[in-house]
């Protein structure tokens, strides 16, 4: 720890940046969204497996895109043994490491999914978060490209589960064989020249062809005026590269890409997916081969899959908004070998969940009205507490959520407000009157605020009192379960 | 970061000391217990709120016991701003700053609770990790003991959610005023002599009446012959807090103690929990006074309660275990206001989920019995993998739990061997003599290994073939829910 700072007189409450707290409405809409997603994947035959936060750095590896930033995008610190030890940046390097750690006892292939917070120390910025939830699903032990096709069709399953239409949506299959391929036959020997190609076919969404074209070869000037350089290549390799990654060209025209290798067998293994995925019945309606899918982790070797949001949409500035990718994956066949020293075929596909609800509560699909809160029981006499608790208590006994007021008691309006604030649906009172009769009043929220609509004059509100009413002590439990049935409230 | 170790030629696949990974039978026992623990607090009107990992440093505070460690007990790093940002090492300290950034917004009192996992860096041992679940619940903005009662109330009803029958735990409330009260009797105006007063109190449980005793005067010599030492009182002090820590001896007879004005402070409030959990129906066999009761964490002022479970049990090797604390809390009317100015009480409850868990996974309480695994459609023509990927799509389509073999299909025994270490009900066999005659083969595995046991010889096996039928093809699907619905296979 460095030395203590001066304690200042009054903290301040704030958390670091892209970090984010979640409350009711956004808490229950995750939980429905899990709910949707974990069904699918069992529904595909996969178990749960779970993995801890933190990791040897070692064990996770260095994946990330952008690993030239001196913090390389992960949360590490030295443990007291002085190994170093990381936050999980994903959930795949996690259950590479599990899956060898484990590799005698697992049934294979093995299928199975986790979902969990992971976190990336990077530049945060609007909808890009330091913390986030992933739910990722494996096949480990297939080399087939049956495991991949499954992939493809279990996150279109996913997405219609969700509520996104057929049709709003789009499931993109690449090769990083094919992309390989690419590069045999434009002949990049330089590793970090093929990246700045790879960066460059990565934006084909967001610059279209010409400005992927300008980034593969000098540069490119965006309209704030700042110059991005490019790969360098020559005009012949420019309109190879931008031929091979068009969608719909389905046979590149160039020699030079039709004699690689690597890149006939990626095509191949495309092939045989398209097959697969089209006699299960799923179109280019929900799976297309797409030449231009990158992909920005280093660890795959095979098929690589991104589910694009095909939704437009306006932000809360009225601005058009386009989701783009909310999931993806790919083969992974050398990350689970790192630690067995032999080939261990993989592949694995990732819903990024915080990314996806942010694109269905702009669409409409994530329920977030609030609940009902509790019934209220109010403090009349603050003498008489017990009394109340004990209503409280036969409430709930009863299943009822419900609570006594515990704010301060003396003024009544206070504890109406609260009510109101808590969405609750009533709140029961008791006076020393209502006491001495062994009566409660039980005032009803819902007509409440239905019927002070309709009435114009607070003298008329106070002549009437609408929607309140008195029962027997005895009675408090099944009167309250009428309102609550009147109104049909039901708590999840 | 460090200077990069030179790689080794194989990584080990390890995890550090602490953590642990989690399999399909505990995630779903997990499962279990929060929808169990959840619905409880929700019928007290508490509402769900989360807040990220990470907090600054200064904002959670340290509150931890044992903090004279270096390490003090929490994760931290430098973030790239140079602020000191940590892990939270409980969920108590992250709402305090969470109130206090939000507190125009929220309704108060406000009832919340969070469930997560938290982070200790402390030297892991049997059953102790680094990272394990809590589930909260705190009520912020009340000072009513009314709100203290509901905690203890609450804690009792949670237990009996999750199976422990009545009888089985205890909650026992203490109040720190109490302990406040003893201090001022003996005149201890040394902090650290004081905390190990506290320490020594703590451990009555484990050591009982002479263990402490000791502990209070010089110090105590234990079974491997290490000496602790002790808080150095006399033998007249030893005797007032021995007296004023014992359940049952309600009123201390030393008139030092009665003359405390914090320590009357602190009877006057167990008094009206006490007399409210009894109003509402929860006697001593729930809910009782111990004013032994000290809780570790720093930032209590006031009540404080803890869960015991009171079933001795057997661990592994056949020892006797008492699980004693599985969950606590307290009222914390301090911890708000470091970032307010003001005083804002509060008060809240914490189950330690991992740690119950285990308990009641030892007691039997919680169904580890493994799921039914999917149905597996085996692949007998290696080129007709598209035909069988169409079948598990159906079934899939059907909502049944179904993959395609996707290992190395040449050997169909290993492919009986997997779904058999899947746990799955039946396997889908089509051959080419099948394929020919529009026909597949279903191979029920529960009747099967029902047979098997009743089947003395290979031969009368391989004659009999038994739990294995044909159907026409397009009787799948309605053929396997005969076989789902024959032995009762549901998956939650």
């Amino acid at each position: 720890m460095a030395e203590k700072p001066k304690k200042p007189q009054k903290l301040k409450a704030r958390l670091p940046r892209g970090l984010a707290d979640r409350g009711p409405a956004e808490i229950a809409a995750t939980r429905a969204m899990l709910e949707r997603i974990r069904s699918v994947y069992e529904r595909y035959g996969f178990e749960p497996v779970e993995t801890p936060a933190f990791e040897y750095t070692d064990a996770l590896g260095k994946f990330l895109p952008d690993q030239d930033r001196p913090n390389e995008g992960v949360f590490s610190l030295q443990d007291d043994d002085e190994q170093w030890i990381s936050l999980r940046y994903d959930l795949t390097a996690p259950l590479a490491r599990y899956v060898a750690e484990n590799f005698d006892t697992l049934p294979k292939p093995y299928r199975s999914y986790r979902v969990g917070y992971v976190y990336r120390n990077e530049k945060p910025g609007p909808g890009r978060f330091r913390q986030f939830m992933q739910f990722d699903a494996d096949t480990v032990g297939s080399s087939s490209p049956a495991a991949d096709a499954e992939m493809c069709m279990m996150a279109a399953d996913t997405m219609e589960a969700l509520g996104i239409p057929r049709g709003s949506y789009v499931v993109k299959v690449n090769n990083r064989k094919v992309l390989d391929g690419v590069r045999d036959a434009i002949g990049v020997t330089d590793d970090g020249q093929w990246l700045t190609v790879m960066r460059a076919i990565d934006k084909l969404d967001r610059l279209g062809i010409a400005g992927v074209a300008q980034l593969l070869g000098e540069g490119r000037k965006d309209v704030s005026g700042d110059f991005t350089k490019g790969a360098g290549l020559s005009a012949a390799d420019i309109a190879l590269v931008i031929g091979a990654i068009q969608t719909g060209e389905k046979s590149a025209t160039d020699t030079r890409l039709r004699e690689s290798e690597i890149g006939k067998q990626g095509h191949a293994e495309l092939e045989e997916i398209s097959q697969l995925v089209v006699a299960s019945g799923y179109g280019p309606d929900r799976i297309i081969i797409d030449p231009s899918v990158v992909r920005g982790l280093e660890y795959y070797t095979g098929a690589v899959y991104e589910v694009e949001l095909l939704l437009d949409t306006k932000d809360e500035k009225g601005r058009p908004v386009r989701f783009g990718s909310v999931g993806g994956g790919g083969r992974y066949d050398g990350l689970v070998s790192r630690f067995r020293g032999e080939i261990v075929p993989a592949t694995g596909f990732s819903i990024g969940v915080s990314r996806l609800q942010a694109a269905l509560t702009m669409l409409g699909q994530l329920d977030t009205r609030p609940e009902f809160g509790p019934v209220v029981v109010t403090v009349f006499d603050r003498d008489r507490l017990a009394d109340y608790q004990k209503m409280v208590a036969s409430l709930r006994s009863a299943g009822i959520r419900a609570e006594l007021y515990l704010g301060n008691p003396k003024n009544m309006g206070n504890q109406l407000k609260y009510a109101d604030r808590r969405n609750s649906p009533c709140v029961i009172i008791q006076g020393s009157d209502e006491k001495s009769r062994g009566e409660v009043q039980i005032k009803d929220l819902i007509e409440g605020a239905k019927a002070a609509a309709a009435i114009a004059s607070n003298q008329e509100w106070r002549e009437t009192r609408p929607a309140q009413f008195s029962c027997r002590e005895d009675e408090l439990v099944a009167k309250v379960r009428d309102v609550l049935a009147r109104h049909n409230v039901t708590w999840i």
